[in-house]
């Protein structure tokens, strides 16, 4: 099977499952940020979120919801959540089976963000273009 | 009104936006990462993903995966998308009214993730431990 989650789910490769149902698994990061990682990962295959059922996708973050609040609950240290996806190479994304991570944070874990514009606030007139140009899309 | 989310709902600060149904509100982040930058926002006011309905979440995902198809349809560069979700000050939550970040990438576009941890494997004894820990937090 050439895809590792795939496998994962077809019990042909080892996960630590925390939880699963009909539609999404739950199972550890292998190379977790901070530990209690996971990833919420669709049984269907999709590659990404262009080709990802949106009622599957609706359940990954009702999932990824419950995960959040089992890893505040479950004595790891979490002191925050943030829920990150990486849809294609360009956005970081390594396996091409869709997936929501679910990374506990604390006060001094190292992570970080960093980007490569200016932080500075957008004039007005640029915002009101990509809505403009997003609206079309976004219709019906 | 103290919540500059809810006063973007309710029409008395600006914004840049994009689409909004019943449930959510999708307008431009005031300091793009990078240019096309969306926040889809729930009408609702919930802090967090503490607080926030579960079908709310959903329906927050829903959209964020149209406006990622908007984004790469929309002409502006984008070549892959993250979702991004910041749940607690300890994960970068800055505006107390939960969002889900959309963000178009592009190759070399400066924005990258850094973690204080080992990126190495973690011993599957660990990640089962982790996941025994979750288990009775995810039942029913």
């Amino acid at each position: 099977m050439s895809c590792v989650f795939c496998a994962i789910i077809a019990e042909q490769a080892p996960a630590s499952v925390a939880f699963e149902n009909d539609t999404v698994i739950v199972f550890a990061d292998i190379a977790p940020v901070n530990p209690g990682h996971q990833l919420v990962v669709p049984k269907v295959h999709a590659v990404g979120l262009e080709d990802l059922d949106p009622a599957t996708g609706a359940e990954m973050f009702r999932v990824a919801q419950r995960v959040a609040r089992a890893l505040r609950r479950s004595g790891l240290r979490c002191e925050g959540v943030n829920l990150f996806l990486a849809d294609g190479a360009a956005a970081f994304q390594e396996v091409f089976h869709t997936h929501l991570h679910v990374l506990p944070r604390y006060r001094g874990d190292g992570f970080h963000l960093e980007t490569g514009q200016s932080t500075a606030a957008a004039y007005r007139a640029e915002l009101d273009a990509v809505a403009a140009a997003l609206r079309p899309h976004l219709q019906g």
